[in-house]
Parts: C-alpha cells; sequence; structure tokens
C-alpha cells in the first residue's frame, strides 16, 4: 500500500443493489475514480467483472481500500440500517484520518444518525448522515440525495453528490443540498417518506371511490390516472399507478391488482414520521392515517371476522360518473396539499427542535426530480417557501388557496359520500377535518380545557386577559388565578 | 431505630396532593397504618398536623421511614415521573432489603417501569409500577389502580391496594388488579389515558357539531349531556361535560366554555400511546386524531393565518334539531366503540410484545370506577371478553354489533353533515373510516403493494397462492418468484 494507489475520490462500501448502482453512476461521471468494498469480496469481484467500462478500483480489506482513495477520503456506506451500518463505521473509523468524510447513504433513523455524527466527530472524521431516495432505478440514474454532516465535508461532497443525483427538469438543478448538520438529511428523508405513505394512501383511496363508485375496470381507471397525470397532479406515483392497474396478471387473466393480497406491508418510515411528530407536537394526520392503513389492511385475523359487521342498508352507486371521477381527482389534489403542508410543518418544527438550518424551498426543489415523491407540485411548494421562507402554513400560499378554493366543495362531496357508502377513506377524511381544523375561528378545544381542569385542576387560560385559572369544580366554583404547573 | 418502630404495613413518598391524598385514603382503611416521608419535612409536619385521625407514622430520613415500616417494606411512590422517581428509587433501594416492596404510583412510561423492574429485581426487591387514576378526588376516596410487578410483590400488595380502591358499583369489586409483570400497569394506564384523549375528543366534536347545527346554548346542551347520561353513554365524562357546559363565567357572564382559551394542553400520554401503538402495528386512529387536534389546538401562530381559508359557500343549518342531536348521539356512541376497541387492541399486542398475561375483561372491571373514563359500558366490554376471551375485535361482540347496526347510519350522516358544513370532525370520521375499513372484504392496500413493488422491488403475495413474488416492471413485466426480504 503506497500513496500512489490513492487515486480514487469516492468510495463505496456495501455493493448489494443499491451500492452497486451507486457506484456505476458515480463511475459514469466525468471526473469521478470509484473505489468499491465489499464484506465477502466476491461481489465485488462480479462488479468489476460486469462493469470494466466503469473503472472501479477494488479493495480486498479496509486497509486497502483506505489507501485507495485521495485524502480528504470520501466514503459513501450503502449496507444495511443498524449494526452493520455501525459494524463498517467502526471499521472505516480505524483506517481513516482527521478531515475524512464517512457517509451513510442508508435509511438510517435520524436519532442514530445524530449518536454516530457526534461520535465519529469526536475522531477527528466528519461523519453525514445522507437520506438517498429514488430506489434501485435512481442510484443508478439519479437520485434525490438528502445529505447532512458538517459544513467542511460539505466541500468535498458536494460536486461529488451533485455530479450523480437527479437533474431537476424544469432548472437544470440537481436535487441535492446541504439539508442542515447531523442528523438533519435522515430527518428530511424520514419525513419524505411519511408523505410518501400519505400520497400513496390517497391514491388508493381514489382508485377505491372511483372503482366501488362507477364500477370502471382497472385499465379504465389506469386511463383515468394517466389523463390525471398530464395536469396538476402529474407526478411519479400516479404514473406508476396507471402502469400498476393496467397491468394484468398472465397466470390468471385477470387484472394484477385483483390477483395481490390486500395486505400493505411497511418497512417502519411512516411510523418514525408519525412518532417524531407526537413528540414535537406537530399534526401529520394523513401520514397517521396511511401508516394506520396498512397496519389494518395487515391483521387479517382481525378482518375476516369484522366482515360481519354492518355496512349501508343501500348499495352505491353513482349517477354521474364522469362528475364524481372529477370530483375525486379535486379531493385527491386538496389532500395532497394537506398531507405536504403538516410534512414541512414537521421539517420546520424538527429544524427548530435540533437546530438545523433547513431551507424549506431547497427541499421542495430537491424532491423535484430522482425521489418517489417527486411532482410538478413541488415546484409550487419551492415557489411559495421562497415567496416566503417563514410561511406558518404552505396551504395559505396564494397557489394553494386557489386550488383548494376550487376543490373543496368536491373534496367535501366525496368525503360525505364515502361516509354514506361505506367505503373506507380515512386519508381523505383525515384531510379534510384538518383542513377545517386550523382554518375554524374557534374550536370546541376550550371545552376539553374544561374538561381537563375539573378532573385533574390542569388549569386554564382565558381568551379576555392573561394568567392561568383554575374553577374550584368541587368546592364553590369560582375561579382562582393558579400557578401555571399542570 | 429498633424494631419495635416497625409497626407501618404501608408508607408513602412524596406529599404532595395525589401523595397525602393517597396517604389519607389508605390511613382511613380498617387495618392500615401509614408511614409518610417527604423529601423536606415540612411537608410532612402539615399533613400530620392536618390530620391527626389518620395516625400518620412520621419519618425525617429514609432510615427512620424504612425502620417504621414491618417487613416485607412496602413504599408507594408519589413524586414526578422521571429523574425525581429515580433518586427516590435509588434511596429507598439503600434502606430497604431483599423481598421488600417499592411502588412507583406516578405517571411512568412504561419502558422507563421495565428498566427500573430490572434493575431492582437484582437487589432481591420487588419493584411494581402501578397506574393510579382519578386525579386527586381519586387518591382521596377510591382510585382505579393498574399495578403491575412481580406475583411475590402482589401477596402483600393486593389487599392494601384493595383496601383503597375505587368499588364497582354493580358487584363491589375494587378497582384493582394485578395486570401483569414489569411495565403492565403503567403500560395499560397510558392506553386508559389515550383511550380518554379519544374520549374528551370526540365529545368535543358532538358539542362543537350540536352548537354550530342548532344554534343551542353550551347551557341547553349541558342540559341535552345531563339527559345522555342517563342512558348507554352514562359516564364520568358525559357527567362532567354537562357540568363544564352549564357553568358561567363570573366576570363577564358568559358561559365558561366561550371564555376559556380553545388551546388543549397535553401531557403525553395520548402521545405514548400512538407512538407505542405505531410500533406494535396497531391502528389506534381514534387516539391520534384526539391527539393530533389538540396539538392542532395549540399552534396560534398557524390557526392565525388559516383562518382566511375558504369554507363551504352555504351556511350550515339544521332543520331537524331533535333529530340531529339523536344522530349526534348515535355517532358519539358508535365512535366511542371504536376508540375504545382500538385501545384494547393495543393492550392485547403490548401483552403479546411483552409476554404480559394480561385478562382484558379484568381491565375492564378496574375501569368501571375510580378513573377518568369510567362508564356504564365498560361492563359491556368486560361482558365481552368474558364470554370470549381472545375475541379478535371488540366490536364483533354482539351487544356492540347491535349497537352499531341501530347507529350507523346516524354516524354516517353526521359525519357526512360534519364534512358538507365545514366542522372538523377529525375523531369522528376517522372511527367511521376505520369501521368501514377493518370490515371491507377487499381494500385497496393491494395497490398500494403494486406500486411498492414497482418503485421499490418490495415484493406482494398473492391471493390465489402461496409464495412472494416481484413483476420485472422495468423488464418484460413478467412475474418472478421472489424471496421475501423486502
Amino acid at each position: 500500500m503506497t500513496e500512489s494507489l490513492a487515486h480514487a475520490n469516492i468510495g463505496v462500501v456495501g455493493l448489494a443493489v443499491m451500492g452497486s448502482n451507486l457506484a456505476r453512476n458515480l463511475a459514469s461521471r466525468e471526473g469521478n475514480t470509484v473505489a468499491v468494498f465489499n464484506r465477502s469480496y466476491e461481489k465485488t469481484a462480479d462488479l468489476i467483472a460486469e462493469h470494466p467500462e466503469a473503472g472501479f478500483v477494488p479493495a480486498q480489506t479496509y486497509e486497502e481500500f483506505a489507501a485507495s482513495l485521495q485524502k480528504p477520503r470520501t466514503a459513501i456506506i450503502m449496507v444495511k440500517a443498524g449494526a452493520a451500518t455501525d459494524a463498517v463505521i467502526n471499521a472505516l473509523v480505524e483506517v481513516f484520518e482527521p478531515g475524512d468524510i464517512i457517509v451513510d447513504g442508508g435509511n438510517a433513523y435520524f436519532p442514530d444518525t445524530i449518536r454516530r455524527e457526534k461520535a465519529v466527530r469526536e475522531t477527528g472524521i466528519n461523519f453525514v448522515g445522507a437520506g438517498i431516495s429514488g430506489g434501485e432505478e435512481g442510484a443508478l440514474h439519479g437520485p434525490s440525495i438528502m445529505p447532512g454532516g458538517s459544513d467542511e465535508s460539505w466541500i468535498t461532497l458536494g460536486p461529488i453528490l451533485r455530479s450523480i443525483a437527479a437533474i431537476a427538469p424544469e432548472d437544470g438543478e440537481p436535487c441535492v443540498t446541504h439539508v442542515g448538520h447531523d442528523g438533519a438529511g435522515h430527518f428530511v428523508k424520514m419525513v419524505h417518506n411519511g408523505i410518501e405513505y400519505a400520497d400513496m394512501q390517497l391514491i388508493a383511496e381514489a382508485y377505491d371511490l372511483i372503482r366501488r363508485g362507477t364500477g370502471k375496470s382497472p385499465a379504465e381507471i389506469a386511463d383515468i390516472f394517466a389523463e390525471w397525470n398530464t395536469g396538476e397532479l402529474e407526478s411519479y406515483l400516479i404514473e406508476i399507478t396507471a402502469e400498476v392497474l393496467r397491468q394484468i396478471d398472465a397466470s390468471t387473466g385477470k387484472p394484477l391488482v385483483d390477483v395481490i393480497l390486500d395486505q400493505a406491508g411497511a418497512k417502519g418510515t411512516g411510523a418514525w414520521t408519525v412518532q417524531t411528530a407526537l413528540s414535537l407536537g406537530v399534526p401529520v394526520s394523513g401520514i397517521a392515517e396511511a401508516t394506520f392503513a396498512r397496519s389494518l389492511s395487515s391483521h387479517p385475523e382481525q378482518r375476516d371476522v369484522a366482515q360481519t359487521l354492518p355496512g349501508p342498508d343501500e348499495e352505491f352507486t353513482v349517477t354521474d360518473g364522469d362528475g364524481f371521477i372529477e370530483d375525486v381527482r379535486r379531493a385527491l389534489y386538496a389532500s395532497k396539499i394537506v398531507a405536504y403542508s403538516q410534512g414541512f410543518d414537521e421539517i420546520r418544527a424538527g429544524a427548530a427542535e435540533y437546530n438545523w438550518n433547513i431551507d424549506l424551498a431547497a427541499i421542495a426543489k430537491i424532491w423535484r426530480a430522482g425521489c418517489i415523491i417527486r411532482a410538478q407540485f413541488l415546484n409550487r411548494i419551492a415557489d411559495a417557501y421562497v415567496e416566503n421562507a417563514e410561511l406558518p402554513v404552505l396551504m395559505t400560499a396564494p397557489y394553494f388557496v386557489d386550488a383548494l378554493t376550487r376543490g373543496q366543495s368536491a373534496w367535501r362531496r366525496v368525503v360525505a359520500t364515502a361516509a354514506a357508502a361505506g367505503i373506507p377513506a380515512p386519508a381523505f377524511s383525515s384531510s379534510l377535518a384538518y383542513y377545517d381544523g386550523i382554518r375554524a375561528d374557534r374550536l370546541p378545544a376550550s371545552l376539553i380545557q374544561g374538561q381537563r381542569d375539573f378532573f385533574g385542576a390542569h388549569t386554564y387560560k382565558r381568551i379576555d386577559r392573561p394568567g392561568t385559572f383554575h374553577t374550584l369544580w368541587s368546592g364553590d366554583r369560582t375561579e382562582v388565578e393558579a400557578e401555571d404547573t399542570h
């Protein structure tokens, strides 16, 4: 191992599909020479044999891997979140030097990233948690990348990540930005996934309503989604929904969607998003309903017995099919605005809690391409936060007010129809309830405060003067001023 | 300190309102002699002076406190959850002996209780986390008590706790049971509080709908709640709602509920319940919506700007006031069934996860008196689980099927009306969506599985044969059998 070996500017550790695709993406960009390492060398050898054009620099040991990298050494870890990630970090810390950069490109839970960054920083090495979205295809052709970590690391890492990120079609900007320090990148990636849950659930509800309301076939509904994809709903998820609905199962000749078991899986990022939001006091009800809808679907032992529960007395029929479909489209768009508004609220609250300086407009911009929730719509969100970085409620940006004004009647009809027809629309109805809650002049939360004061002396505040008060409910029911200790 | 001092059979540490009330309750029961200790002796002295009838045995130090207790020494800690609790536990462990019993009667988060029980058990001392519900009045006159901990501790503790617990009016049984080992008691108390959040939010929505729909005054609505309290909705929360709504603010002459600031506070147990449910994969959407409704209300910086968002074009008017009120009552009852069904699901899932042997019927029984959610209705829940301890969905017990069959049309009308009228009813609508989801023959979760397979190769299962499958979406779109690794 001599210094002359050190000619790679970036390394990748972990050569499963995501890692090898990311390595190939890196190697394909002008100026990058990519060192690769995998725990078992076989995978490394296979990758090199299959992709001689990439000019990979292979290593059999961590020492060789480190020696093959220019300083500051920069390596992206692409292994399973959890213990495997910790093991690789520990190995790299042994062979790297102060100023070098370790990037975790996996789906780590952001508190783990905060912990790891703190521990690695003490060695003088930079640690960057980077959310990478876009799946296997994205890794190969251009993902959306959400790196956290130090400003120092960004100097070296920025140009490398910009070289491989997806390109936003609107302005040619690469979909990567320095999100903020330590865990900020993985936090934002987590919320991205939470929004993805909501978006997918809303699409699923739209499909279900149209199917049960109009009797159209999956292939016919695929056409509807394909058409929606030419308008304000244009997005990757709408596009692939059309593809999935159009697919015919070869073995039965039926629509594939009718053959797939209706129990949705989850890998935990939706739950993390909601759990974190609960700690931050941010209502992300759309994401919560989407997460719960998946877990509800995955309890067959409950669903089997619950099928005996009564539904509406009358059959559900829609008389004006086209009108109903257009209502559903508007309801979907309005609900989607709510879901994104809630998600961006969570990012702002997380930034405040963890002292991250997060540019919400920049986040919207890097989600415009490469990631699963990529959508034309994100340009509107970016515009709103460019216009006012401190915008307290995304929905109140003029563009969204217009959309909601146009869409709200349809949205209300769809939620009412679902309730009457017995079709579950948890995300549609929750989003509307949130919308009507946040715009309410007065909420019955005052009654809740009264109840809490009654049974727990939790005190309340008044609308007409400052202070904290308690009514002597079990005494003479006069009001006393109280210390705000509850 | 001689053995002759040891004549108290139970001690209380921490003499703030809850602790001193619990100590007085203990002292008032035949057979109990109560040792008391507080960090500052002043409070101890005050309590003794104010309540000579109690015959308290005061202590100035932990050593004196321990010496005043018969073996096995048994002490209930009533201090703030968190560091204060740990400090008292550590102090008691110093002066107690193997076989003694330390009870944490505070509102600990159950993972902390599991941790503490494990640590204390190593000393040979028993540690019991006991949820105590009922507020200050309950502590004094009879709370509902949910103790965890070892079987050994229950031998000594059982009779003492039975002596002070609330008495269920139906059968005279004290509202306490040995819930399960280590953190089981605090887990069940947490879910109790989560259900309480849902119950309160549902009541608040019912009040809001009636008020905005019929224009009735809070006092008139108080009469409605008082009447509801004579029927199937009979419960403490309905009862106190009538009291709160009837209350007139002395300084303005207005209904108090109109003077209280409409921003609901929370102490975290609702959030814990939902966070835990997310980890357990149990959809508790009603509790989640209730928790989020409180946090939504407490963001005035958002609500102020969101008031410009458009509502329905037409004013909301109800033509048949009495019919609407009866609809709301039925919707409230149906939604409440869902909230409790979800809460009991979480307890069952928690028991499975943490190896607790929890008797769900016994839990329903000890909630019949003393606690905030006490209700006639809990007899029906107890009946259901007595009938079938393994009942997979509480709602499918015959009594609840009847109630839902009678109530569902009204429930659907109320949710549809709220959506059309622009009145936020997140818990009503979420409960209905859950109901329609769990009873659905087929859910659009199959589409979600198709999307997940498309963008992330997450695979899916089929309805017609075992195995795990993947469609080659970016290839020739044939289906391949896959290993279930995603």
